[in-house]
């Protein structure tokens, strides 16, 4: 098992990477093998610093860099050198099982929509994240922003890949999916959500348990939460901002401490045939360590043979 | 001046709408007049329990609820000797200034929309929600549910409503206007987005500061947030959640307390000719107080009137 890794991505790179690749050998006496991509001077230094040296690990140079600000797709057909395009030329090439980075956003979503397969039937794949819920679970929401416009079909997908990766990732028995709506009976809601609810309704792949509203998002109704990329884009931005708030007004409870982002690592893009994961540009060691455990756990499970099973 | 209100909406109907008329007439020395809809007999014994004998209050029989679960348009139409028919009635016929109701929402709506005109030149009308700030400011976000599907010309009159009423009731001036989005620069977005913001982007109308994004919502960027009425409900949802998560947390912040809803009342629908205020099922006498005060604040600074000039 190989997982590769942007150590150029972020805006503590590659240090907080490498920080990142020391936690997570420390905690595995047999751990998968990394391949650090990037700059092979400034790791293989910050590797000695860090008294890396490992038969696990491995550094493939890429002398340049997609920057933060850059045009995803100008930047990754441009940059062919770049870590992040070396990144998918390799996954896409079977020598890496996994691709993590905090890097260029879009050049990440741009490289797995392009580089690698989807898998067989699925539209478009779509980005989830992890929601703390208030009764001390964990819910799944989806799409978080790749897909702003979206047709019925794609939500039934959604709630597809969402519910697949919440029995193997978060180990939820038979989750229930919502559906994201701005009331509860069905027929609610606007055309998307309209058309969308009776798609749900019929499908065997999914325990599927009607509309959910806005103030169900973070009490636990559901686990897997389905809604088009904008308005789960705006829930996750919001949600996020919950725990800089809780921070900011130094608000002691657990519940605001979840919504740190760090405890996730990154958000994996669901409908790709290999685990892509997409850290935050603020992403320390601890994101970058809980990035590789999230990719192995994803490649140990077969999570996207399986989300591929249940999609066809 | 007089406003009307409808007594028997609301799950504490018509305990807590007396006491909050109590609390409305113990606050003013000079009250506007009110007319109190619903059973008389019910509402004349509250009165009399509450010593509320006053010139300024007036009851009117009606001997008709629509519940809260009553399909709004059919309800309406079949009672037409309900406390909302009625209500919107008076409204109409110029007999009231304003309608404040905390019972079924839809109708309320539906009352709006089909008892008196829309302002010239609107589209749809709106409903709006305060939103609280981390820094302590107040924003004000529409649309929160009447249209869930959108034009982008809707926006752009959402943006024009909510300026007038952040001027005049928020009392902010020159109101930042942000676009609910995906991303921060122009281009962002769903195709709705797309094409609100050149729209937003000319309006002279208004002090347009371009997108915001949901991280945003409640840090205080912008003063007037507008977007489609499903992603507002779920924000106004998810934020209303978040009273009810840190009070059962015991979260002791102020910020937390300010999503009380009972600090707001109620909601106007906006775009309409003459205030109408839609009240939370669950409203207490503090809420039927503060929307009875927001509805003078309404009639008494024009702000249908002003409105009606920014739009044409």
């Amino acid at each position: 098992m190989t997982i590769g890794i942007d150590m150029m991505g972020g805006d503590y790179a590659p240090l907080e990477a490498v920080k990142g690749v020391q936690q997570y050998l420390a905690s595995h006496s047999i751990p998968s093998s990394l391949v650090l991509i990037g700059d092979k001077t400034a790791i293989e230094k910050l590797l000695d610093e860090h008294e890396l040296a490992s038969a696990y690990v491995q550094v493939v140079h890429a002398e340049q860099v997609i920057d933060m600000h850059e045009h995803p797709t100008k930047a990754l057909k441009e940059k062919q050198q770049s870590s992040i395009a070396i990144g998918f030329h390799l996954l896409a090439s079977g020598k890496m099982d996994a691709f993590i980075s905090a890097g260029n956003t879009g050049a990440m979503l741009v490289g797995a929509l392009f580089s690698i397969k989807v898998l067989e039937g699925v539209i478009r794949p779509a980005i989830s994240t992890i929601v703390p819920k208030a009764d001390g679970g964990t819910g799944l929401l989806l799409d978080v922003g790749l897909n702003a416009d979206c047709k019925p079909e794609q939500l039934n997908q959604f709630a597809i890949m969402g519910s697949v990766y919440a029995q193997l990732i978060l180990e939820i028995e038979n989750p229930k999916v919502g559906l994201i709506n701005v009331g509860e009976e069905e027929g609610k809601g606007n055309i998307l959500a309209q058309a969308a609810y009776p798609l749900l309704k019929e499908n065997k792949h999914i325990n599927f348990i009607g509309n959910i509203e806005g103030r169900d998002v973070l009490t636990g109704k559901a686990d897997v939460m389905v809604c088009e990329g904008f308005t789960g884009n705006v829930i996750l931005k919001m949600a996020e901002s919950l725990f800089e708030i809780g921070q900011a007004k130094k608000i002691k409870d657990e519940f605001f401490e979840r919504f740190n982002f760090e405890n996730y690592g990154g958000t994996p893009v669901l409908g790709v045939s290999k685990p892509v994961i997409i850290g935050h540009g603020i992403s320390g060691a601890k994101a970058f360590m809980n990035m590789i455990k999230l990719a192995q756990t994803m490649i140990k499970k077969n999570v996207m043979q399986k989300m591929n099973e249940e999609l066809s």
